[in-house]
């Protein structure tokens, strides 16, 4: 990050609206599928297949991220990223993405640049050729990111969690479980009591340090949603909660029972299995169809009892329920 | 509002994340535009004519609206007519919203009941076809909507706010003020020091009442969006932030002048002038066109000094900058 100082840095609250909309754009991409970009009521993006896919996700801070423990680039990263993620979910394309930012008054202008680079820069290593192509700023006591992503079929149906099979793969691209890790890293070692405190890379070992990055700047692999779809996947989603809880809705959805192998599940399967936030891709696909990218973990059966199971036994459902989580603002 | 005591109306923090999203999502309606609705990672909404359309917007405690005045209601019913009234500045007709929701816990589970119909209802009146298809529900202590609203340009250009030529007539559609007159009954008569207090309604005379409903619950000219395509308009946008100031912006991108006369700005110019939040529709039409609902308001000349005339003087630009008004969260 450029260093800077304080004076050349103002607070939101002391520059005008324009001030930050220009540090903003100035730091926004053009987008291939853009025929409207930034600075009129709305943008519009080509969709030459006749439908569009759009799902929105949110970070607050305090249940959702800490400043101590993330920059602004790091929150403009992740804040594309789950929604990329959403999108490869359903087969389709990322196109654009808008974003809705409430920030606090005393927020620094650069925090928001760096967020601003930090959205640039995931669409541009997770998903070339999408940008974000519109926003909303206002001000808010907690700062919040709301991004919409949008995203295309290029013609094919979008894969829904409903298609699963008896007899079809489950398969998994992506991490499991690291994202969790970086999470418990940060509540395990940089933290004053209830007050989280700036990571020291110093104490950080090699493996924590690819864990922090996973939980702070998830790179789940956004191109292989579009593969799974070509390749002939029956079902996908992106594991946003936790392996069990995602997929159990998978499971839910497609009325079957997944059937998993627990060796098939790294080095720490407890972690894989109830670890959120790392948007790996869950999918099922045809006994003979694997894409590259993807490893199987397990098969789909008719529906039992459990709508999953590990080594033939249910697992119990756990995750990341924010409600469950709930925590104060601290930090 | 269907009345419910506190024993059947939980705390949101009391009950899971699986409780509010089927109490929302049993009060949606399905969009005539839809191809999959809630329910999977994202939406999938037809665009037949190649393109979609795309907006977001934020309403945020405190700044943007107050729980002592704005029930869950109007709170729903004004985070859609905002957004619609961007689709429909750009010639678009409205065919979806996603609704990020950030909730505090101790809001009671009927106060989003009651913005889901909110949503639901000033879509069905407003822009008819248009429904929520997707949405995000986090945990902050500021209660949030960010919604993003997508429409259809039915194969026509875009209506931006660059086109308005010299000899163009200037016109709205909608209110001019209105909202503006409700918030300073809001805070000039339902407040004690700081802190907002409930609304009488035995306390308002019958413009005052109409004055309120235009802030809490706006209802702008949305179908007049595509009216106005349709019949040739040459420029178009959304006036959120106050005639003069977002006449100024229409100026400067068009890079004219535009000359309104007070006379045509009703009862109380200077407010229609400096008001924000009715989201009237500003146009520029060729002299010979005006469509049905519109009222002329002035004539586009070569850019001179300034942006915006009236009566031939300048005004001074004033607005909505949520900066500027900065205000505490009490209420």
């Amino acid at each position: 990050m450029p260093s800077r100082s304080a004076d050349d840095d103002p607070r939101l609250g002391d520059v005008s609206e324009g001030t930050i909309l220009r540090a903003i754009l100035a730091r926004t991409a053009p987008s291939s599928h853009t025929i409207l970009g930034p600075g009129d009521d709305a943008a519009v993006i080509r969709t030459p297949s006749g439908s569009v896919v759009a799902t929105t996700d949110t970070l607050v801070h305090g249940p959702d991220f800490r400043l101590a423990w993330s920059g602004g680039y790091d929150l403009g990263w992740k804040s594309a990223a789950v929604n990329l993620a959403d999108i490869a979910a359903m087969g389709a394309r990322p196109t654009a993405l808008l974003v809705a930012l409430a920030v606090p008054r005393d927020l620094r202008l650069s925090f928001v640049e760096r967020l601003a680079d930090g959205l640039r820069e995931a669409c541009e290593a997770l998903a070339p050729g999408c940008a974000v192509v519109g926003g909303d700023l206002t001000v808010s006591d907690v700062l919040t990111v709301a991004v919409t992503a949008l995203g295309d079929l290029e013609g094919r149906d979008a894969v829904t969690r409903a298609g699963a099979r008896p007899g079809d793969v489950v398969a998994v691209a992506g991490e499991l479980g690291h994202a969790a890790h970086g999470l418990a890293v940060l509540f395990g070692r940089f933290r004053d009591g209830d007050t989280p405190v700036a990571v020291d890379p110093a104490r950080l070992e090699t493996g924590e340090r690819a864990a922090l990055a996973a939980q702070l700047r998830p790179a789940p692999p956004i191109g292989l949603g579009v593969m799974a779809s070509v390749a002939g996947a029956t079902s996908m989603m992106d594991i946003s909660d936790g392996l069990a809880l995602d997929a159990g809705r998978l499971a839910t959805a497609s009325d079957v029972t997944l059937e998993l192998s627990r060796a098939s599940l790294g080095d720490n399967p407890e972690r894989a299995l109830a670890g959120g936030e790392d948007h790996a891709l869950l999918a099922t696909f045809p006994p003979d169809v694997l894409p590259s990218g993807f490893r199987v973990i397990g098969t789909v059966r008719a529906r039992g009892k459990d709508g999953v199971l590990v080594d033939g036994a249910a697992v119990s459902i756990d995750g990341w329920d924010p409600y469950r989580d709930w925590d104060s603002t601290a930090g």
